[in-house]
């Protein structure tokens, strides 16, 4: 099982980063449990996704980044291998586990993806959390959206079509998501994020969107990836690492790589995990850090953050 | 260049079958006049796709099919094949033309994807058309969700996960899409769609999601699909028609048909339109029939409906 918190260019040892360590680490034990428990692949990556989403220093869930109009607005999916059922949700607030939300779309609706009030209203109406928006802001966030409002960071723009400016803020990039394989080897992957800051009401970006951010296939692999969202669409980076795997018989870790630098070419940084059948895996980024970590049915959790790790 | 207009079981010589036709027609002459003037292949998808939206036979724009909340709730999305750059919109009612929605994302954000009151707001001041979404409705659409209420058809399911009860409604398949090869050999593709019929309100299918519903890469092709979306979604179709040509080297025609069966095979059944760099295209389906028609540089429209056409 494999996990990550978000990709990006954090300074060393700053304000958070034993705090994310740890976050990590609990998820990963906790969902390697529910493995151990018999449970299914779908089970401990929804588990260790919300993990993450409760905790406040990854955005995801408590935590999330703000929009231009000062909101949380969250999108997730999940995905399982086994029969590539997916549910997934985009441009949420009112969900305490945007994640929960989108395995309720999987299981209770014949849809894959909902959005934003009708998204709400069924998680809602078929049992999900539910929180009051202003309660997933954190002061953090607030301030975060000061200083991108401060550099011009994002919303309608005209002018600069770089996204090196953006290359300094870590915490853009703290996507959450989890892959694993079941003691059936059966494999699945999630992923929860509050999407860019400052971004404009409405923006959707890879996260909920099978094939972009999140791709789970037995065939091939599970994958679950965090970056500059609107690159991983047009690489359809998760369904191309399974596509080189699947179709052109690469190993996992070449695929990932080479799906990641397909969104690099389009001026997109990011990273993900993969996981195949045999349990083979990868971590690949093309950020300065990305945070991740994993654990074997047996043994210790890993979590790194930088590339020299 | 192609066009589409969905997908479905039609009777033969039923109402509409003729306005179908001399709306196919219309747009694939109109988009082909386009690219004679030597505009892009985005301006040819664009402009048939807005015909074909405006068009109140066909579930796309003015004569979308109802949610079960009896509204309008439409998804569009548009795709460059030159850079790979993507627009889209996905569950909004206030546009009269989402295909121009979409290309406004596209051109004037640095967002791929938008949904909702977002979507509008953002494409509203970028100078998209607005209309009062009661003004979309058409009577037939109203009859057929009362036609599919009385069937149980669709909204939140427990029951009956097959989909073979829908096969029997052609309209609830009937997206519009356009795919094209410019002058300069550039490819791009347009999808727009109203959805399903007596969908949950906030329901986003394949249409708006690059990948899965639309898709162009000039080192591959421009695909449009119409159909089941979750299914399309699940089987990421639209990429997988590139990746099987880009990755397996199999002849466009081969790989259409191919990634159509994977959708097929999760329960969904479609069509799609394929095109590329050289011009040689598909329109391969998995219902009985697909609304469809092409245009070569000179020469008249062909548009075909059944399969033994």
């Amino acid at each position: 099982m494999l996990v990550h918190g978000g990709s990006g260019s954090p300074r060393r040892g700053k304000d958070g980063e034993l705090g994310r360590r740890q976050g990590l680490r609990t998820a990963l034990e906790e969902g390697r449990e529910l493995l151990r428990e018999g449970r299914s692949a779908v089970d401990a990556v929804e588990h260790a996704v919300r993990r993450l989403e409760a905790h406040p220093l990854f955005n995801a869930g408590h935590g999330s980044v703000l929009t231009s109009d000062e909101r949380v607005q969250m999108d997730a999916s999940l995905m399982s291998g086994a029969d590539r059922s997916a549910g997934a949700v985009c441009a949420v607030s009112r969900l305490l586990h945007p994640i929960s939300a989108a395995r309720l779309v999987m299981e209770r609706s014949r849809h894959v993806l909902m959005a934003s009030a009708g998204a709400e209203a069924f998680a809602l109406a078929a049992g999900a959390e539910e929180t009051d928006p202003a309660a997933l802001i954190t002061h953090e966030r607030r301030e975060q959206l000061e200083r991108a409002r401060e550099r011009g960071e994002f919303g309608l723009d005209h002018d600069d079509p770089s996204e090196d400016a953006k290359d300094d803020d870590d915490d853009e990039h703290g996507t959450v998501g989890a892959v694993a394989r079941d003691r059936d080897g059966h494999l699945a992957a999630a992923t929860s994020t509050g999407g860019l800051v400052n971004k404009l009401p409405g923006r959707v970006g890879d996260t909920p969107i099978p094939g972009a951010g999140t791709w789970a296939d037995d065939d091939g692999c599970a994958v679950s990836l965090t970056g500059q969202g609107e690159s991983i669409i047009r690489a359809a980076v998760a369904h191309e690492v399974d596509a080189l795997v699947r179709l052109r018989g690469l190993a996992l870790e070449q695929a990932a790589s080479r799906a990641l630098e397909r969104a690099k070419r389009l001026g997109g940084r990011g990273g993900l995990i993969a996981i195949d059948r045999e349990g083979r895996f990868a971590t690949p980024f093309t950020t300065r850090a990305l945070y991740r970590g994993w654990i074997a049915a047996d043994g210790e959790p890993v979590v790194k953050i930088f590339a020299d790790e």
